[in-house]
């Protein structure tokens, strides 16, 4: 009854709280015909917690979809009918091999449709593949199709704090109602189960990296251990981010160093004590010694120092730990590098339990990055992708820049450490280095707004990672199909048109906000709008001109053997192709070269010209996904149209505001003109400087 | 469309969105046909904007109710149905007699009902008083009923942020979307500007006191211009928050000193600015020299240099200043007597557009004050009555206490500074001094939780304030029932129940948290749970220990003339009574002495023992709404059950937690056992001591 208040699967208007699980009556049709024809009970044998989610939800699934009951039967057996069969079965009835716990066969059996899993949450897996297929009209007769996921661990990182904001938010504040919890279960934490569960997340790391060691006091265990009552009917474990000094601000010791006794002891203990508490428990994500968190380093210790105390703390529980690459001391010469400075050498250190994990680029989630060098360097180590879902650098939730094709870039560079081949995707399942755990880890998006999401298509986000997480071969395109149709609208041409849009959208935003490998130049600590004349702030790494190197004969960051040298980072091969400003990919130019502002570009373009150009036609091309979505109106919910268009056009107002700061300001190095046909911005720099001002007012 | 889209009528199971206003259809029932046989139509004559959105508002609530369609025409000339009248007319007309703009009257004029006001406003608040007869199942036969607000300015107080963060905000962030607006308007505002326009509120200040100057900027304005356009067809002006050092921040001068001509100037431009985007503007709302704010001090300057140069920026528009007394010295005796001690010199000396903002008691909002001295202290300055309906200091969205009583017991307080009857309802009201202007503000407990205060009976809150506003008279009983009736339930026993629990509940609060007269003896910044033993703070009247003043021989803080003398701010009929221990109420006992532990009280037991058995009975009375609220479940929407009864757990072990603080920390002191029939805590002090301290981690 509480989820159904939450779900409110009976409203008409469609406020998008249901997301991509809306099971609204399908038209009438002759498939709808076949489905029902297939769909006339359920039967779920055996008494498996999450085989029993598997089967409520077929049910609210089906008789929602199908509009009639489907009534859950313990058995088959002897039944006439049509049905859909759940069941739990060895490995070799799955795939006839060895197999993933997780994976799942869909297949028809007789009369019946079978799901098959050797656990529940292959099962529940399987059960959410066989309502996709109904949500985006597939056919189901003779249906016989399996997967199990090529990855293990597929998180969500949550960014929230314990007073209730999220960091890098922008979707309201924390769902996690601390005050609450353990007593009040707020409806909304089974919803959240159960869209995690449907893309096929199994874990999240409920609390911020940048942690309060208040997670780990016996009374806020006590709610981590209500919510993880919550998650486990639908295959989710808890992780916690941890404080690095909490032995010393909660267990009154004198140190945190991870080779002293008592630290050591009080982990051990404390991690028996959370096991007592939630015998599931994921395990621990860590930063330390990043951005003023404390950290073994703070004792002379290394980062794997730090991370086998804690993997030794789990003993013999299965859980991980996490520990993250992201680190960059204040004054390196080139921030790029640090992250591999500090964790190349101690590859082959990691006890077995440690996977490290490490952000998709070498400097912070900017709209797009080169590959990080460590995807490669690091064999010995199990390595984490981490992308970042939550729109801090991609417009806030007032873009709509769908990030499936940013996390393919990355999982499909070559890394050529083993030769050609060697791409990040080998890296991260561990297929590259034959490693037995792989990771990786989405930084949620998600708040207390109606939408989860904020930005409407900021769901497909979500959507996407969780899809791609589970099967990494699927395109960017066919996801946000299917997201679309289960979530916006089934009209053939109306879904192609937004698929296009989405399809398009991350370059749209990086040509108007940081095209040719610009990077970094946001505005400062809230990160939103342009500010590329940053020139000082706490440290110099946090200001623009740090990246952009701007002066009067071009713009980049030279970081071939002529500069930083951070190029001799990654593989020959890429070296080689990267570190010729004639062969390197124009997208990463800048992020390797300073380009003098009148060379000549493989475009026929001078670096100037094609500076301006790509500013005006990424701001032009918001325009462009205006205009188709002002196509699809009758095709979608008119409120969760007017909401996007409203969007769109705050993603115009802000594209001009990026184009006109950027060209403003480059051209007073570069002291060209603005190329015809563009027409140059009416405002002054100043103008647009005092616009960015105020939205660093406190 | 969108607005349905929000509000979600179609909703079966309730998220508590639609607040009081549900609309759902009335059970069939021979009331429910008379007011079908009255409302066939609805006659709206005239083009005022508010004209209309009082039809359409009546047409939404009569549709609903009553579950037929009632067309709004233009005019019921020559209709021989039975319908309803929406006329704007003369005062006369409405009262036979000069009477307020915002005033109506529902008569039954021939076969027609028809609501009368002298402008837009009146008659849709006219259209609120009837849909509550309907909702609150009152008869409509023969009815003629006129009312008219006695407070002229109605406001709710938001302390906002522009980051979307609500300092002291228990329900989620703010539900102004900065980044959204002025392009995208959230289908909330208008659903937020109904709710208060169905009270009786007429104005908002958007946000915090502790104001950006963000706000001011052109760029804000067109959003704050964009959010006034929503709310003005529901007769709703915006106030701002001002920083008093905006000129200095955003305009650039080297001073924000009132007397300096530039500083008048950019004022006066600002002000025309707004008014050029707001022309209905309401005015500024101002919080100097307190907590760290800037102000006219810091140029040696007064509050009222400061609030008449803001005045005078205002010209000739129709707005105002209000301007709060909260302030209070470091390292000041007593920090009670600070606010009049700085402003009862001034009385006199402000501009007629400004009025003074007095919070209801001397400190803080704490769980009961004794009213402020300042009321009755500044006959030639209006003064608007602040009052707190987040509950900063009542328990936070988790516990259930209805505030009504609180405020009700500050305006029924005698000040007898003009002899017995000089009521602080007389000062707010301006009765006593005969002012033109008169105001009340209600620090807002709204966020973006679906259900909008978090707590389910913090929408009681909301309610009651602007029902209180529009008329003090009402009682918090009576409030209470038309609450309950029209968001929860109207059988009558449940209703009953309902209303004798919210009627109790802010004195249960004070039993189990402060008793006899306790103050702000909360945890330290967050001020959450008990900190009585807080010794050390940034200020000493941060502390808890400045308050209690607990020792070897008693508790309390000693406010005669033997101690701070605080009590001589006070008339001397209050002084007479408060100053002797043995006439003061108990209720404000140690407000004002220092009390021997062994003190024989007028209930027979000693200052000990009643302060233990408050604590008791206090917190065993939790139990006891728990068990009043499990008897209404068949009566109340299961989803909104589930949460209140969950929140009642919370709050039954916060109060133990009170309990067990306070009387474990003050029997360190009084060295006394706790009395039979009670049983001691069964932990320590230590162990509460820590669990506090969690809660004050980072």
């Amino acid at each position: 009854m509480l989820v159904l208040a939450a779900a409110a699967p009976l409203c008409r208007a469609d406020d998008g709280y249901r997301l991509w699980l809306k099971y609204d009556q399908l038209g009438d049709s002759p498939q709808r015909t076949q489905y029902r024809a297939a769909a006339q009970f359920i039967a779920a044998t055996g008494n498996a917690e999450v085989l029993k989610t598997a089967a409520a939800e077929l049910q609210r699934g089906l008789q929602g979809l199908l509009g009639q009951p489907v009534p859950v039967v313990a058995s088959a057996a002897g039944d006439t009918r049509r049905g859909i069969v759940l069941a739990i079965v060895p490995a070799a009835k799955v795939f006839g091999s060895p197999a993933s716990l997780e994976g799942y066969r869909i297949s028809t059996q007789g009369r019946n449709l079978t799901v098959m899993g050797r656990s529940g949450a292959g099962v529940l897996y399987g059960v959410y593949a066989l309502l996709r297929q109904l949500q985006t009209s597939q056919p189901i007769a003779g249906l016989n199709l399996s997967s199990s996921p090529r990855i293990q661990y597929r998180l969500l990182n949550h960014w929230d704090n314990p007073n209730g904001t999220v960091e890098r938010g922008y979707a309201g504040s924390s769902i996690w109602k601390w005050y609450e919890l353990p007593q009040r279960l707020d409806p909304r934490y089974t919803d959240y189960a159960r869209a995690n569960a449907s893309i096929g997340l199994n874990g999240v790391a409920i609390n911020n990296v940048n942690a309060s060691a208040r997670y780990l006091t016996p009374e806020y265990l006590q709610k981590v251990k209500a919510l993880a009552g919550v998650f486990r009917p639908y295959g989710i474990r808890v992780y916690l981010s941890v404080f690095w000094a909490a032995p010393k601000v909660i267990g009154g010791l004198k140190t945190a160093d991870p080779l002293d006794p008592q630290v050591k002891q009080w982990w051990a203990a404390k991690s028996e004590e959370i096991y007592n508490a939630i015998p599931d428990f994921g395990g621990f994500l860590v930063k330390a010694n990043s951005e003023g968190e404390p950290g073994p380093q703070d004792y002379g210790r290394t980062h794997a120092d730090g991370a086998n105390m804690l993997a030794a703390a789990l003993g013999t529980h299965d859980g991980i730990v996490m520990w993250r690459a992201f680190v960059y001391k204040a004054g390196s010469s080139d921030r790029f590098k640090q992250a591999y400075e500090d964790f190349k050498p101690l590859d082959g250190q990691f006890a077995p339990k440690v996977l490290v994990q490490v952000k998709n680029g070498p400097i912070d989630f900017q709209s797009r990055e080169p590959f990080h060098p460590l995807f490669g360097a690091m064999p010995k180590t199990p390595l984490v992708l981490e992308v970042q879902l939550t729109q801090e650098y991609l417009g806030f939730a007032s873009h709509l820049v769908y990030v499936a094709p940013l996390i393919k870039e990355c999982l499909d560079a070559d890394t050529q450490t083993k030769g050609p081949g060697s791409t990040a995707t080998k890296v991260v399942d561990g297929s590259l280095d034959q490693h037995r755990i792989s990771g990786i880890a989405g930084v949620a998006n998600i708040g207390t707004d109606r939408n989860w999401t904020g930005h409407p298509v900021g769901q497909a986000n979500w959507y996407a990672f969780g899809r791609l997480a589970w099967d990494y071969t699927l395109t960017s395109a066919a996801i946000a199909a299917e997201w679309t149709k289960m979530t916006l609208t089934r009209e053939p041409q109306a879904v192609a048109t937004i698929v296009d849009v989405m399809a398009k959208s991350r370059d749209i935003y990086v040509r108007y906000t940081t095209p040719l490998g610009l990077h970094h130049i946001m505005g400062q600590s809230i990160h939103y709008g342009p500010e590329p004349w940053l020139a000082e702030a706490g440290r110099p790494d946090w200001t623009a001109v740090y990246y952009h190197k701007a002066d009067s004969l071009g713009l980049g960051f030279d970081r071939t053997a002529a500069g930083s040298n951070a190029l001799a980072l990654y593989a020959p091969g890429v070296q080689k192709q990267w570190g010729d400003a004639k062969t390197c990919p124009l997208n990463y130019l800048l992020w390797f070269h300073h380009v003098g502002w009148k060379q000549p570009l493989s475009t026929g373009r001078t670096l100037w010209n094609e500076l301006v150009t790509r500013y005006y036609t990424g701001t032009d091309s918001v325009a462009w996904m205006q205009r188709r979505w002002a196509t699809v109106k009758p095709q979608v919910d008119a409120a969760l149209f007017a909401d996007v268009a409203a969007r769109l056009q705050i993603q115009q107002r802000e594209a001009r505001w990026w184009r006109d700061a950027c060209v403003l300001y480059f051209q007073t190095f570069s002291k060209q003109p603005i190329p015809a046909p563009f027409v140059p911005p009416t405002r002054t720099l100043a103008e647009v400087k005092s616009l960015v001002d105020l939205y660093q007012l406190k």
